[in-house]
């Protein structure tokens, strides 16, 4: 079997970015991590507050939230200028030498606005394709690539694009050439059996099992496509997948995703 | 004599960056620009726009103005982000792949809160040290940075710079290395030896010809810091500077200043 080097691909949720002394702990957690690694984050609360704060009122059509070139600006500023900036600045203070993107920088993430929806969901992209090249190329500087949730088109348009899939993306193209573990950081511990029961946490999920408890509705809504990125990324060559929450990195208390 | 690599380091100001069709024409005239080259940009308006819609209000201290806690936020938004990301966009349209970094990315512009001054200016940063390995790697793998004027002290804070200053600043530093044209592009012409009158343009402009149109105050308020940069720069390492307005990188038409 042949040896590839090994990528951490660690996504960070909003419940971190919006409270900054969980921020400082896992930034300190993932500074320590060994290897070469990847953060992405989302946007936490912060968009909606300046949105809010500007006077932007939120679009829907058909009760979902749409993307107007208002709020793309919005989570343009928020997401890839203050978040993006803030987290830089704190792991460089930590020593660990870091450069945060947006998709359009170096090409990096090139997407597309989603299209053959129903709705149209406004400035949203679906990835097409990672720059692994650049990307290989920084991780042999020791430098940390650090990802906020905006591609572009490749023309000029700048996208607002999903976290988790970002994250997912990354790793499956990496994962040609990388030994890859993906790790997700969200609210909980991991995936539970009883939402309400912090400790029921389903120690290996493997699909059959998915399968059975989205029959049983124990596995709904947000996780739902969580998971089936999950399992995307396994099927298209990902190594290791890890469901868990803040602490994940030095608790290793998680949901182990496998085929 | 030792033949040097060239580098072209502009600086745009916000007359083109708050001006879509001149951005457009400007970033056209960039990316058709030969050999090595590296963007900075001002912030324009857009800052004090979205202050403005957050209810800022400016600070100031015996007549100057302050960067608080609150516009620093904005200006590393607007700058670091919506500015940044939208020309690194518009860049990758025409086919020049560009990475828009904040001085905290890569620790590219290191700098420290400035002190020694009768007035707390706040989050403002003066510039310590450029980072010029990240930047010639960058470079050689024909990346072209673009530098929003924000930077950061190595301790987790992000500090607002001087556009200008942060342009010279990666001149002088690079001149070591390199063969450095600066050129600055605002919104006249050039150095004007009648503000009134966009013909008269000084061509070139040596040091001594500047110290007597200081004496008779034919330069004088916003030229001089910028004028002072330039002569500073010179003296410093930097081969070449020349100053005009949007179609400076077409038109040549500007003044030249020398020693």
């Amino acid at each position: 079997m042949e040896n590839k080097p090994k990528i951490s691909v660690v996504k960070i949720g909003g419940n971190v970015i919006d409270n900054e002394q969980l921020l400082n702990t896992f930034l300190q957690d993932f500074s320590e991590l060994e290897g070469y690694k990847i953060l992405v984050h989302g946007g936490g609360k912060k968009a909606s507050e300046i949105a809010e704060k500007l006077g932007l009122q939120p679009s829907f059509v058909e009760g979902r939230r749409i993307t107007d070139k208002s709020m793309l600006e919005v989570a343009v500023m928020t997401y890839s200028g203050l978040i993006s900036k803030q987290i830089v600045a704190k792991l460089q203070q930590l020593k660990t030498n870091s450069i945060g993107f947006s998709g359009a920088d170096g090409n990096l993430i090139l997407s597309e606005k989603r299209k053959n929806t129903a709705i149209d969901f406004g400035f949203v992209g679906d990835v097409i394709s990672i720059n692994n090249n650049l990307l290989s190329a920084l991780l042999s500087q020791n430098i940390i690539p650090v990802f906020s949730a905006i591609t572009h088109d490749g023309n000029g348009q700048l996208l607002n694009t999903n976290a988790d899939t970002i994250a997912a993306e990354i790793a499956i193209s990496l994962s040609k050439e990388y030994d890859i573990e993906l790790i997700y950081s969200f609210e909980k511990k991991g995936v539970l059996l009883n939402s309400e029961d912090e400790n029921s946490i389903i120690e290996i999920l493997d699909f059959e099992k998915f399968q059975l408890l989205k029959e049983e509705k124990v596995i709904h809504s947000g996780m739902l496509p969580k998971l089936e990125n999950c399992f995307k990324s396994l099927a298209n060559g990902v190594q290791s997948i890890i469901i868990g929450n803040q602490n994940v990195l030095k608790s290793k208390i998680a949901t182990k995703i496998k085929l």
